[in-house]
């Protein structure tokens, strides 16, 4: 096990320090620059209402649910005199107010607040009273309840770290204050001490600590830290974590990282590491980790994804399943998967310019992402399904649900609360994933209203994008600044999207995409210039990979980012949604309803409802020998799938079989 | 909550006496009475094979392991002087040596055994000296590891001790001593002195006692047994056991017994509690019990259950999923759930006469149950999959799985390992389900080579069946001893039979079933007639309900009562399971294969192995630019279902997609 590299001196041309949460700190081995959410505002629309929604909302419905939990508590009582009251809540509750914190931290890097800025000085007079001399800070094993790092395997001890250093780094950048990083740089230098310099070759069962490790090293400079996201990358896979309950493969630690062909085990865990790996690369330049990263994508999109974006189909070990094994119905799909899988992808896109890493964050945040969150923001989906056969019970008011996986609707919080903080870090810093630039121009990849200021050359460009996006697929960019020499525009071409084309000062014509997925607009700019990107979003149907038995037959309804489904409450009385198909002559109708959620658009569709009683009393016939159900034709409508569940609980399903005579076609 | 009924004083002439694990005591709610395992041996064939396995490789196998895995020194240290080595296992192991005593207790009623009895012996001097003075048994509480009936909820309290109430009644039964019974009736009058008469409302999370005490009352005449086990049933459902990690549902205590729609929850657990409810309803005579069974059961077999009798869909909670909730993939299927659903549909059949019951005993015993056992007879497999994609490591040599859902072959015993031992004294007690007696004649539910001795009228019926079933579907059946008077012999055409003819003194005809499902032939008998029963056995294919969507568009292979599957090994080289597919003018050819494992009947047809390279990078595709795979004709080879595994790690499928060109049609 040979495989630690040399790092180079690194250049500093980007310095770690842009706004974001991923900030190279050498531009040696990206092909795109990040932007920080200081150069990227975004002004309104989907993502700007959700990121008022998220501040306005969700951040202090957070805030009393840690209180009220215990996950303050369980620090403050580490610097209370008394010992205060008895530890509460599971054993990885630091990181939930981390990510919290983090959250809180971009957050500020969009608008100040005396208020917020107050919440994180707060908490880190806790952490600092709670953090034991030598750096050690965890609250569960500070409680008596475990040994320092006696159990890596499930003790997350690293993980809670990891996730403390995001915050800090996170605030550093957005504020300029090293309070809570220096927090968390004493807890990393622990972890140095501890495990650096191979002392220890084990590795935490939770992936986080190494794209955190990776970020710290960015943001200070100080080599200790990337040598140790190294040295984790590196002796994993050896079966140093041990079986577990679920065998090595569960933590990533079957298989060494550089030589894993897929995707396997804990998603989360898996696209922690992924992306780790590839921060690791960022800064390293070393092709085997990104070609791993680039394999594992690769495997998941084409036999591991659902078409939401969702990630991990089995609860058992809230794991992938093997290539193909995608049923709507028994799904986890967990809320932080989506977010893990567009962290890693991100971080691809970064490395390879290529869109089709954005063409997945797109799927991913509209859709599994998007629909983790009630539209009124304080309520939140932990798993994610893409059927739904019997509506369930409604999940408790301001309460927590027995089991994350059961509710018919999204509950307040989860005893394991890891996905609302997880929402409200990624929903505060989006604005760092809408846009790159390179020595060229800029990069386009998601599309919101947003206002871009991009150092370029010697000068800088400032543009305004304005969109109704997801619901409409016209974006318009103006120039508000520009240097004088040329630039290059680039704007993804979404893989979904048929006929785009863009009229620049005027001139309309067909946006074709290159081989990676952008339409390259390379020309002098001056101030005012437009550029207006058309992306035709006619609603369309969907079919899956024919190895994915669950949804044969099936088609699903999509309309440009966004997959849609069927949701009872929207279906003509007595129509069951284990009983309807599309009509053979199907034809989607997408129609704008300012009466559905403040204003959507439906897509009305011809189906038949069948009359399956003549199965009754048996779940299998001879061929040839079975029911032919009668059916009768019925308008169903589709909605935005990340909406459903916002009306009490109900049935929903986003794969709907064609009735067998368009099969036949 | 006023459901006690008045129990009718019973008469007698069953008396519970019957050499059987159901033997009501009174025939007064029977329609068809059932017949010991001492008046129908099984005398080879399929079932015969397996039962001299059992006896002379799986019962020395499962005690090596009783042994190994301190099963049985748990209940050793109790009764020793110095409180002997710490316990170990599972809180419920007791009941894995309670299951596998009564499977000894079966094999000594079908062949006296010195040796075995022995065993017998043995253990309960181990547990007369490990019960307490008042009765109360169990080796967890009694090691000090919980309260007595402090947690219901999950202790197996109750669940051990109507184990161990099964093992005693099932060796009174078949060597009439009482030595086990005894130690079972002090615990079950422990039991009486503290929940009897309402004492305590609440109940066991893991039914079982409920049978159990049935039983108990049958063998003893004792009411307070019969008591006890009504008021468990009519406790249930209120709630009073606490919602716990998944829900009242899981433990079926969310909707009172009587009012319960479907099956819900952990499936083992359900069908025990179904088989309790039926065995109360065959004593009480109380119609409400009756009809929640056959209510139950018939949800179950329309809606959650799979083509192999598999139920339970979910690893969560190893429960019922929704309806239709039926992923071959995603499939947990336990084998304990299988035998429980064979218990549950044994009791309504005895209750109803009612041929769909034995129709699934069938399914269930050829193909799931079939499935759990290797062909040599020692090792096993707990989870039961539909479709394996990809092949998965072999189970250890001689040791446990990590998990008992993971291995590629079956493990020769689990941590939890209510499995063996359940498959042990159910293959042991397998004559008892072949056949029934009522005042007109004699009933054939099963088909296997076996000699039948039953009283009937003044006299008995002695005759010999014969058959190569489940291979070939001709049964003869000898009538050696007759008594004067005419009666009728019922023979069950199973729902899968086209054409049954029936072959009386030599003359042929249709064998058309009545509404129960079965042919009757009356006519006064005389020794030496025989009967030739003809269920023709084309091989044949199979559909589910339409809204099973998993498998839509898909097939499977049946013949007879065997469900088929591919398996990966008797594939073409280089054909993927995961891209074949039936092709439309596919032919089945069953031939009869003195190669495949001693001799099985597999079943050739021609199909289409896809190249799906063309999806190389998206799972998904607009409809009409979905890549079109090109197909090369494969000749595919199917085998029953039940051998799957036996060769090594594999992929298998049951459901295969039909060419579309055929659906077409």
């Amino acid at each position: 096990m040979n495989t630690q590299i040399a790092v180079e001196t690194p250049s500093d041309p980007v310095s770690g320090h842009i706004v974001a949460p991923c900030a190279p700190r050498t531009d040696a081995h990206l092909v795109l620059r990040p932007l920080g959410i200081d150069q990227v505002e975004i002004t309104g629309g989907f993502w700007g209402e959700w990121q008022d929604r998220n501040r306005e909302v969700t951040t202090p419905h957070s805030l009393r649910w840690l209180e009220r939990d215990g996950a303050m508590d369980n620090l403050r009582r580490l610097g209370a005199a008394d010992g205060g009251p008895e530890r509460r809540g599971m054993l990885f509750s630091d990181s939930d107010l981390y990510k919290a914190l983090e959250g809180i931290a971009w957050e500020l890097g969009r608008k100040s607040s005396p208020e917020l800025a107050a919440t994180i000085s707060d908490a880190v007079r806790v952490l600092e009273q709670a953090q034991e001399d030598d750096g050690y800070l965890n609250s569960w094993v500070q409680a008596g309840r475990a040994e320092r790092f006696g159990d890596l395997a499930h003790g997350h001890e690293m993980y809670c770290a990891g996730h403390l250093i995001q915050a800090g780094v996170a605030h550093a950048r957005t504020t300029g204050s090293d309070e809570l990083l220096d927090v968390a740089r004493r807890l990393a230098d622990n972890l140095v001490r501890e495990f650096g310099d191979r002392r220890r070759v084990d590795v935490d069962g939770h992936p986080e600590i190494e794209t955190a490790l990776v970020e710290l090293y960015r943001h200070t400079g100080e080599r200790r830290y990337l040598d140790l996201a190294q040295q984790f990358v590196d002796v994993r896979g050896y079966g140093v974590i041990g079986p577990g309950d679920f065998g090595s493969a569960y933590w990533q630690d079957d298989v060494p990282v550089r030589e894993q062909p897929t995707v396997v085990g804990h998603s989360v865990r898996a696209l922690y590491l992924m992306a780790g790996v590839v921060d690791l690369f960022l800064e390293t330049g070393e092709d085997e980790l990104l070609r791993t990263g680039e394999r594992q994508w690769a495997s998941m999109v084409a036999e591991k994804t659902y078409l939401t974006g969702a990630i991990g189909s089995r609860f058992e070990g809230e794991a992938f399943g093997d290539p193909f094994e995608l049923p709507p119905d028994l799904i986890y799909g967990e809320t932080c998967a989506g977010i893990a899988s567009v962290m890693a992808s991100w971080r691809l896109l970064l490395a390879t310019g290529q869109g089709k890493y954005a063409d997945l964050i797109e799927r991913t945040l509209h859709n599994v992402f998007a629909a983790s969150t009630s539209t009124s923001g304080d309520a939140f989906f932990y798993v994610n399904p893409v059927q739904r056969r019997r509506p369930r019970a409604a999940a408790p008011v301001d309460g927590k649900p027995l089991r994350a996986d059961a509710p018919g609707t999204r509950p307040a919080w989860f005893d394991c609360a890891c996905c609302p903080p997880n929402i409200m870090r990624t929903v505060a810093s989006l604005g760092a994933y809408l846009a790159t630039s390179d020595d060229t121009g800029v990069q386009l990849h998601l599309y919101a209203s947003a206002g871009l200021t991009v150092p370029l050359g010697e000068g800088q460009v400032r543009a305004t994008v304005e969109t109704e996006y997801p619901l409409d697929g016209t974006v318009t960019v103006r120039v508000d600044q520009s240097p004088e020499q040329p630039w290059t525009l680039s704007l993804r071409i979404p893989a979904w999207c048929r006929g785009a084309s863009v009229e620049v000062d005027g001139e309309k014509r067909a946006a074709n995409a290159d081989e990676d997925g952008y339409v390259r607009i390379a020309r002098a700019w001056v101030s005012g210039d437009v550029v207006r990107l058309v992306l035709p979003m006619p609603a369309r149907l969907t079919v899956a990979h024919p190895a994915v038995d669950a949804v044969r037959g099936s088609v699903a309804i999509e309309r440009g980012p966004l997959t849609y489904c069927l949701e009872s409450v929207d279906q003509p009385q007595g129509v069951d949604l284990d009983a309807v198909e599309l009509a053979a002559d199907a034809q989607l109708r997408a129609n704008t309803r300012p009466d559905l959620f403040g204003g959507t658009v439906a897509i009305e569709v011809e189906g038949v409802a069948r009359d399956d009683s003549g199965w009754a009393g048996s779940g299998w016939a001879s061929l040839g020998e079975e029911p032919q159900p009668s059916t009768r034709r019925v308008t169903l409508t589709a909605i935005p799938y990340y909406l459903w569940a916002n009306r009490g609980p109900s049935a929903m399903r986003v794969w709907v079989p064609l009735a067998k005579s368009h099969v036949a076609q």
